[in-house]
């Protein structure tokens, strides 16, 4: 086969073959097809688009790019959840641990922040001790103790997948329905599940800025499970402002085992809620018992067990305030005026939080786990002139000023009271 | 700037300022943006296009990266002839010395054949001891004493498009409006032209099939030339079947030659005096002169004077026959019923004479001038079956057989006079 004459059918709008495609993938992930003609496939695809067919081709090559997890051996049903990213997005953290206590196998690999949105290994990072890199005999032994494991991509895993998104990045290829989809969904389908619950995030603080496109890519990823006989399931939640009150990494952690404690703030735990009795409905397990799971403690306790087990300090979750970092320094944003908070940027607060070292300007940058934003009001409150809207947890006076620089213009006051519009946007199946 | 932005923009329709397409430029000619980034940006422009100000400013950043040529000192009209390629398109090598014996100063850069196509310095190179890789001033110094000079493109010239031409050719952007009309056009340029005549072929053996696409071709790079104030003006020619009776490179030669004698065969002497005239009425010149070197033998003159300052045997304009080389073997292709000729496939005749060695398969390629083929009969001709209707020249039995496989299905005879459409289609200026 010839990159070229591929790369000529894709522009000209033909369709390329299964085995057309797996060719292309097999031949980028080992160098024989140079970065050069993979930008101009990428963009080829960006511009034209994969059919059905060419997508789940596409699909599988990436999976197939690497090793592929076998976990038959493992009689519960296998789910797992993947967000597409926002701000103050530590679902997965509380969510794992409920619906494995209801007895969901939960191979969950996560990733890294990047820009204004937050990654759960760098938050779990930050309980002294943990680790989320785990080789693939240890994430096996993992799950099959705790029923949960939480770890980052194992390199063995997809290796077409990272040459092909640092290529994307470079190239103005990111931004593309068919390519972040099969990126995802190879991911997924190569921890071997039986069931996969996304969360499509709309709004700034997301990738997705529009219900239209967040729904092609829901609906996109959702066939992509079909055709591969993984019970997909897709909720369009919206990311217009952080979700909880905790944007950073410790401070994620801590206001993950107060969700565990049924302590959370309301729209974490409706989120977190709405994903979980998805994830045990495509098990077959009854969604009424995720509750349960809160009630009698027993996820929080599979929390604290899959910690220990993963070298991180079981204490936290009774003593998070000791046991997580904290930052030395601290500034109040107050409001200007009283009113009601009809406004408080996602996007804004996240790359806020950035600045202030939460967060990854670029890959190679360090996290501080330590710093961050709390927020004391969501849209909607009534605020009074003077009374603290959040506060910035820094390190660095110069960092605080960046972070304040960024927020200017993230919040805005209104006379009458917004309307609020429901998180749950709609489901996908 | 930021390579990955300007890609994202030409991605999603937007335009690229001046001062952006020439850092673009810039930085892919010095190495600071990548292959990959630049594929990337083609097949973008490929797809979404360039609008006619992005197109200036292209052809003019690709035209500063090198040096350019000043030829203000010499007060003749300064005018070359560009052909997109065609199968027995020697017309430059005539062209030449007869608008230069009317007065007109033709500082022409040649390209070299590959694919089906011939390229002008491989044939003039078919004469013992002539040389077209000229230096900067050993090219002007040719030029101020012939008045005409038949050379290679410097390696100072437009270093962009090389690494452009290479990168396309296996991305597979070749194709492109834009990009070939600014990758043509900053080369003329940079010859510091008065005037320049395109003759944009169509057909078979041409690069474009089709005549809107050619008539776009034209048009965006006529635009082009007169943004830069240089009169430019093309004609659409027909290259269904190659241009006069010979293909190859001596006998390429030898049949330039014939029509500096006025002995040329009537298609390539109709195209060379419409282009020709063309030259002549852009320099200000009245195109009624062409003829008369012809009648005065001064183009063939002329033609000598500037092979033997160029290094090549003079005696060739005498006896060619004697001083070209020739191949040990040939081979008649008869027809095989009686009728008129309906086609003589040039693309075809131009593949049979790459086999046989006349053309390169790949850049790395060396050319046999002695080989090609020599047709006996046009399309409209009446024929007897058995009557011979070329002739192969040939070195290696292998080659001749190779050659004769891909003339099967070049050749059709049909029982009626076929209607022969005009080889001058149309002229846009």
């Amino acid at each position: 086969m010839n990159a070229v004459e591929l790369i000529q059918r894709k522009r000209d709008r033909g369709s390329l073959k299964p085995e057309e495609i797996a060719w292309l993938i097999s031949s980028y992930t080992d160098g024989t097809m140079t970065d050069y003609q993979m930008a101009a496939m990428a963009m080829a695809v960006f511009l034209n688009g994969l059919d059905q067919n060419e997508l789940a081709a596409w699909t599988g090559a990436m999976l197939r790019s690497g090793e592929v997890l076998d976990f038959s051996d493992i009689d519960r049903p296998k789910v797992d959840k993947h967000s597409t990213g926002g701000v103050g997005d530590k679902v997965s953290i509380p969510l794992a641990p409920m619906v494995g206590a209801c007895g969901v196998a939960i191979p969950m690999m996560s990733g890294r922040g990047l820009g204004h949105t937050g990654g759960t290994l760098d938050k779990l990072e930050s309980i002294p001790g943990f680790t989320t890199s785990l080789d693939p005999a240890r994430f096996r032994e993992v799950l099959t103790e705790c029923g949960i494991v939480l770890a980052g991509q194992s390199e063995t895993l997809v290796p077409a997948d990272r040459k092909l998104y640092a290529l994307r990045d470079a190239t103005g290829t990111v931004e593309s329905i068919p390519l972040i989809s099969s990126s995802i969904m190879s991911k997924k389908l190569a921890e071997d599940l039986d069931g996969l619950v996304l969360d499509v995030k709309i709004g700034s603080g997301a990738f997705m800025k529009d219900l239209e496109r967040a729904r092609e890519l829901a609906r996109t990823m959702v066939g992509i499970g079909q055709s591969y006989n993984v019970k997909t399931v897709a909720l369009l939640t919206r990311m217009d402002t952080p979700l909880g009150n905790e944007v950073g990494n410790a401070n994620e952690i801590a206001e993950s085992i107060a969700v565990l404690r049924g302590e959370g703030p309301a729209d974490l735990v409706e989120v977190t809620n709405a994903l979980g009795e998805e994830m045990l409905t495509v098990a077959g397990i009854n969604p009424e018992s995720l509750i349960e799971t809160i009630d009698d403690g027993t996820a929080l306790e599979l929390f604290g067990k899959v910690v220990a087990v993963q070298g991180g300090d079981r204490r936290v979750i009774d003593d998070p305030e000791m046991i997580l970092p904290k930052a030395p320094h601290h500034r109040e944003l107050a409001a200007d005026t009283s009113g009601y908070l009809s406004r408080l940027d996602a996007y804004k607060v996240g790359v806020a939080a950035m600045r202030l070292g939460a967060g990854r300007e670029r890959k190679e940058d360090t996290i501080d786990p330590a710093v961050g934003i709390t927020l004391a009001a969501k849209p909607g409150y009534k605020v009074a002139e003077g009374q603290p809207l959040l506060t910035l947890h820094y390190r660095h006076p110069a960092r605080l000023d960046e972070a304040l620089r960024v927020l200017d213009g993230a919040i805005e006051i209104s006379e009458y009271e917004p309307e609020i519009p429901p998180l749950l946007i709609e489901r996908i199946d």
